[in-house]
């Protein structure tokens, strides 16, 4: 990109304290800003890097007040990270060059729906009765079994494996190599120590504006669907397990699972390597910091849990303190003995 | 598929109560079901939803009695659970349509045997010196090895990457994504501070009857073999690791490691989540509780484990209520002094 | 492979006590040693073994002193484990028959430099304005995005994923569908609930004599780099976020995740199934034991942590034998009152 930064405080609707005739060409985070590049200030733990910084321009708050001298251009605004990323969403707009069209060495069955302006990537394959919404990119490797829909402007990255039955809805990010809709883990124990498979007849439905992470696996239901709801944002390595439903607007973090059956509520964020275990309810607005375990069902909307049983992560981390304090306690009984 | 009540009845040798000609097009959960579909009542938790539901039929127990009408035809049989699995079974098999051939835009090296009957799926890959039995479907983007060779009636979903030399036996399920036969962790540190990788010679064997998870990866031996047993299960995001032997009938769910050369024995049920430290030995039966960490030997067979070093689940669950209650117990222990 | 051991001596530098006529076709461990392979005995507790084993030729200290008769020809080294690794990696070298030249079904896009013989596999993908080095495998399904730069001698197998603008240095290995580059998470809550994502526009850097295991997944940095330095060796489902930085000839075994921001020095070791928090730094040479969970910044150099949240180790084994005392604890206090 190239733009002045008089240019950018338009977009952005800032006012430029400094020399707006300069030019930008990159983005840069504060503390590593070199000349050419445009960063910002939001977190005042930051704030000594702005007097410092080699940024050509720098997006502050309106109500800043300096405390010395800086090299850097102001772009004034009312929330400096807001309109950062405003800029960025714009940049990557921008710079996007999407491709369209079917490249010759896929392979797409006969009979597929293709919607307008699609791409479907090099060496992709998708399988009879699907269909493709309009604006949606299948990057090169997708595999998309029977009988998948996908919807609108959607963007499915290499090596992503749909199974078959999946409904997927639209503005709906994939990223590499994930699984969607493979055989839930179900096997019935038998007298004779052999496991008797239970066919997993449902499948995966996933709502409008769902991202998920790389490498992330999501079950089709025994019967019936797993699903997940609108705005669902899942990270890499997460595992969902067979008629899962995940509520609207969650967040989940890497390498956490959800085991069999188990409901999320809406907006709950989840941290990092979670377990939750199988036939629960979590209630809506539940935060669960990373590594927490969760046996039972969440009833009070809004709590954050933490440890393994889950309990208030208040409780938690004074336990944790308190286990700390362990030896001196067994010290303390003995002197008392 | 569409079947009358009374066609039903007779493939899983039920008793019809109420009227036998109506259409059944689809299954569903008991707290689900619609018209038109059939359900089961197992769990005598779920009773109260028989009296409610709008599935056209449900598959109740024999000794099942009545607390109030049922708008349902009910078929009564001995195990309504195993007789609904045993119908799941035959819809599955009915509406498999396996397809065979070799389709064009696979690439199979010269030389490669194949056997009756199989599929190789589009964008393929199999490599020089392999072989694939009778009736074994390898999908799309599936990516076989040198020198791999694998049993009949296997079922190789798409992106799955076999190694080199790993040998694969009869019905043996491999979910999408999943990676058998990478090299061991293998690296030994030098004085300057470099690590030196070991070479892995070895090779992953797969017994007849195994099921393994997406995204799941396997990891040859350094010399031998990293051996999984007949019957064995694994969950999705599964890492087993070079030289590890898992017993036969052993089931692991999602997102467990075992480390370096442990050998888990028979028979053992193994949650998510769980680590398990390296050359390290499970007796047959074990039980380890989801989210468990295995520092040493279990010896002892059938025992239930949890906790992080592991224990006696039931001591863990102890120890779990004790540190709850370690406020109170500072709390008591300032009174006494 | 065929030598005899007297050749085989030859190459490490031994000195043969016994015949060295015979012919060494393989190797074992010393406890699974067959007749025809050749085995070494590093670690005393397995001393019981060489009395016992099948194996034709043991490699064994120039040191030890034999405390019964043995069968198998010796041979005799300073450092027996050093010499044995020191074969396989000549035989690997022996038996690595590397092709070279772009297979017909690869898609190459046109403008991509490739270098002198290189090997790109069947049903491979290139991506424009990319550069590939020379003596690099690229194998079958592997998917290389945009204005990718890989440097010399690097192996990239199936399936892997690499998103556009990531540089990979000299001597790099990656295995099996790892992806690298996909976008960090990133989505800020919004008053309405919803989440606005926030646009991934850095990339990944990896430097020479990186190993990345199977289904590994690196993002891709918001602004600037994720960087994996020279000589890390990332085991198999291990998660590195965004703008994290891993220094060089760190360790890090499977299914630990590193979350955003976070830097980790120099060679550390960190287990299996650990997660460290975001936006912390861990001092070089700091050893991380499988399991642990790090909430705050490590600044001490060569420390050894467990627990979670993480501790000094030895006051973690300590704490979890307290814990395990609790009972004990409780009753001494019911009897004191």
């Amino acid at each position: 990109m190239k733009f002045t930064v008089d240019q950018i405080a338009t977009m952005i609707q800032g006012a430029v304290e400094g020399d707006g005739t300069q030019s930008i060409t990159g983005f840069d985070k504060i503390e590593e800003g070199k000349s050419g590049s445009i960063s910002f200030l939001a977190n005042p733990k930051y704030e000594a890097f702005l007097y410092d910084t080699d940024a050509t321009a720098v997006i502050v708050s309106s109500d800043l007040e300096l405390k010395s001298t800086v090299k850097s251009t102001l772009i004034r605004v009312k929330e400096p990270y807001v309109a950062f990323t405003v800029l960025l969403q714009k940049y990557q707009e921008m710079m996007a060059e999407r491709e369209t069209g079917v490249q010759p060495t896929a392979h797409v069955a006969s009979g597929v729906q293709l919607g307008k302006d699609l791409f479907v990537g090099h060496l992709a394959f998708i399988d009879a009765q699907s269909s493709i919404g309009n604006y949606t990119s299948i990057y090169n490797h997708v595999s998309i079994g029977k009988n998948v829909h996908i919807g609108d402007n959607c963007i499915i990255y290499p090596g992503v494996v749909i199974y078959k039955d999946t409904i997927i809805g639209n503005n709906v990010i994939i990223h590499a190599n994930a699984v969607i809709g493979s055989d839930g883990f179900g096997h019935a124990p038998q007298a004779d120590g052999t496991f008797k498979s239970i066919p997993q007849l449902g499948n995966v439905v996933i709502e409008d504006d769902v991202s998920i992470g790389s490498n992330t696996t999501i079950d089709r239901a025994t019967m019936g669907s797993t699903i997940i709801r609108k705005g669902v944002k899942l990270d890499n390595l997460v595992q969902i397990a067979h008629n899962v439903e995940i509520g609207a607007n969650t967040a989940i973090a890497a390498q956490t699972g959800i085991s069999g059956s188990t409901k999320i509520g809406e907006n709950c964020l989840i941290g990092g390597q979670v377990g939750v275990a199988g036939h629960l309810s979590v209630a809506p607005k539940t935060i669960i910091t990373g590594r927490t375990g969760v046996t039972k069902s969440i009833k009070q909307t809004g709590q954050t849990l933490g440890g393994y049983p889950a309990m208030n992560n208040a409780e938690f981390l004074k336990r944790s303190a308190l286990i700390r304090r362990l030896p001196e306690l067994f010290e303390q009984i003995k002197n008392i003995k």
